[in-house]
């Protein structure tokens, strides 16, 4: 059998379950991987969550203090699926520790946090990849070999659209995600960054851009006790949505292609309406998931 | 039986034809017209083409100069559907003689053409329409009377995209179409203009917008001979497209609402790919035609 | 101009609407036909509806007796879209009055009955058609090219669907579709029968089938006067539908494919599914209306 | 931790596979079940093949012979996954020893397999369950809800349809597949047991039924050596398909409805082309995949 490689997740939200199943899962769909993956650690502050998901997914053990997990020996490789406002402290400490990291995209409140972890990275001689993982997504991979194969000659023009209902409910709680301290930016990085990193990889490097950002929730009602994900709150005191909830973007790219980008946390009814249409000059190539 | 209207078509190409059959056609759909479009005659100066059309479509007279239409009494109404840098000349003598005008886009070469139309049939006292035909297709109907009702909420962020090929083959002739001084704006006129009147029909006005142009195909061959349409021409002399492709835009309507606008003339592949979304609070619509 | 082809329309419920738009249109689509269809005169015994179908399509008359119309020197062609039970009386006197003739499926009420009209078409040496226009839809007509090109191989099996909505309401009114005697067979002979003749034009002669029926509102109420069209009867008294609701079927084809056809005229919500899907040995093709 | 449940899987093809990967998946899904499967060992004749499963997914053994499955105590639960003219006996070694099966369809080659199996079930008194997964797709168990709630209606009419190219490729090896002695049925036990499964699921009991069924790929090669799955036999000597390549069948419910089944392995280009419509008095439900 083949040798170990010890994995920790840190932050078990509905992200740290994914992260965790990939790893349950990753031989299945690549039996020839040189490790395997060997669940150490969980850590999770909510009480009594990292002990559950030990049980649910076979973490050796679990904490509620990730700082456990920097430290802990076995560990190789770090999962990062924290808040926002954590993901730049726990990386450089993760990467710092010697630890390879997988971290969630937006990598901190804005580029600063991204660019602070990404130097780390490099000081530690450590591995680093952002969870922009709608690239391995088939369609995704059968477009990016259609268009660099020039099947669809030279590539004009681009859509792409990440549309969610995740903020859609006007009663959805002022979380985290909606303060400029703790989320950093909105839909921004929670959606256009893969529309972002999916031009980039489907066309290359983007050369100018202009965009336009909107607000249509603007007010939430503050929840009365801790929340995770999305819960509703009725009757709260209302505040104000401080990041944006759309944006829209006209892309030139150094090819000479143009795009449109378009991401909104608040399309009602649509909970993953993702989707990309490329252009070509001798054909055109396109995918979707829900919508 | 109802008093007749006498009609006349000026330019009988592809568009022409269009208008043609909708006379033919408009009491099969509204059978309570006060009017019955009744075909008096069409000019189109290629010579034997106005009379093939009377001879298909049953016109009582054909001519190859359009000034014998404004000459004749019998006509009341006149459909404009001849090359864009003749649209003015004609629609203005038309309005100066008292006809009622049924004109398609773009109505000139630029703003200042269309506004010296809409001059002439307000001081002339007659109708005047312009082509803008999408607004009756059901979907958009339908879509209309979902928005107006308030059947989707308030209406947060729509896209409308126009992809066509008229001029997707890089062979297609270098006609009036592609110059300045005789077609005015490229896809902005012919598909664009479509675009913006169904986003103010749709969303109402239009508060400001930022958009960007593209030339894709910048060479084409000059024609041997006179044309017409979209022929190809190969081995002849290669000059310069002199108008866009292709256009995105980012909008802002005066409600508040948000959207993108792509069209684009050499979409290969995509006869008609029209089509629109519109995103609200409560719920979401959308149209398409081919594509 | 070409020379004129005198046409006639016996009964003018809906399917005689569209047989008077098809004469009116039909150049506009086939520009060199040797003939003109000239709207001479409508025939339907529900006063006043001759007179207002004349005024608003343009026939130069307009009877409540079809006798008139046989006896009418100017037809030389005439549309049958009256009720089934009176098909094959009108037909055979048309044909014997030396008139060509297109009637509407189903040729009278039931095999006997299309017997005879063929026999008289063929006696008087007229021409004679059934409106199984399906076979001129774009779909069909682009299907049975890739068929008989062999582009998808040997047919192996196919699969036709007939589903409408037109008896789908219980309430619908006891007419002379659902009796025997005025109707026939119900959604057999309505729309089944394009099915068959899809399914005879797509892959050839069928060698053998067996069927089985149902009804499922096996009662309805019946209207307190004269109806016309599918309009709705509360409060009459109850009557049995007499023919049939549903049809399904497998079929053996003599070139050895198989298939199943569908046929419903109460499915709730689909105007017109209609539908067929053909596999042969090298790919497939299909084609869809509504649904 | 919860009490873990030994399971084995016995023949590793793909369906072995599908098995494996479902037992390391399922608390992932099911969180709260009270038992937790381990991988205890796999059982698979062609040599290494156990082995190297074991290596891949953790079985903590593997063998070359079933019947040290049956006689491992740590084994609980078996999988039978085996080709079809072995399911009868292992499954009946299986109940036997006391392990619970979850076995594969067709539950051997006939109707007398299966019901010694059942009846082996029953004596041993374990449980035994037969993979008809599709029960458990969403589409699936959201259309019976739909239904047992009465949304749509009393249910009229039902088409299902299962098309799968796996048999498509005349070049694919004549094997134990197209065997009657060691494969039974063709397409009917592959895939119409699937159809026959979900009819009953959504719709209720079968009272009665007319089938027809065909061959289209009537000869193939004889495979030079052993083989797995579906490969390439070119240049073999010919033999014949001795079952059903198709299914086409008439159904009668209980319930009064009626209804279309069809069945193909040899559809070209449809690799999983499954789906339902499910029709009734007051609206319809679909569900489809691939195609």
């Amino acid at each position: 059998m083949v040798d170990a490689l010890g994995v920790a997740v840190v932050g078990f939200g509905w992200m740290g379950r994914v992260h965790t199943q990939a790893y349950a899962r990753v031989r299945h769909h690549y039996p020839h991987l040189a490790l395997r993956p060997e669940l150490i650690t969980v850590a999770e502050e909510v009480p009594g969550r990292a002990e559950e998901a030990a049980a649910q997914f076979g973490f050796a053990s679990a904490t509620r203090d990730w700082r456990e997990v920097a430290a802990d020996p076995r560990v190789g490789a770090v999962s990062i699926t924290a808040p926002n406002f954590l993901h730049r402290e726990i990386a450089v400490a993760m990467a710092e520790a010697g630890k390879h990291i997988w971290i969630e995209k937006p990598v901190g409140l804005g580029a600063d946090d991204a660019r602070a972890v990404a130097d780390a990275v490099t000081e530690a001689g450590v591995q680093g990849t952002v969870g922009f993982n709608y690239r391995n997504a088939p369609a995704v991979e059968a477009a990016h070999e259609l268009i660099t194969s020039g099947e669809i000659g030279t590539v004009t023009h681009v859509r792409i659209r990440l549309f969610s209902d995740y903020a859609a409910h006007p009663e959805g709680a002022l979380t985290w995600r909606y303060e400029r301290a703790r989320g950093g930016s909105g839909v921004l990085g929670d959606l256009a960054s893969h529309g972002v990193d999916l031009a980039r990889f489907l066309l290359g490097d983007i050369a100018s851009l202009t965009a336009d950002t909107a607000v249509f929730v603007p007010e939430r009602a503050r929840p009365a006790g801790a929340t995770a994900g999305h819960s509703r709150a009725t009757g709260g005191e209302l505040g104000p949505v401080e990041n944006e909830d759309y944006v829209n973007c006209l892309l030139r790219f150094t090819s000479g292609a143009r795009g449109v980008l378009e991401a909104c946390r608040v399309s009602v009814g649509e909970q993953n309406n993702y989707g990309f249409e490329v252009h070509g000059t001798r054909g055109r190539c396109s995918g979707t998931s829900g919508g």
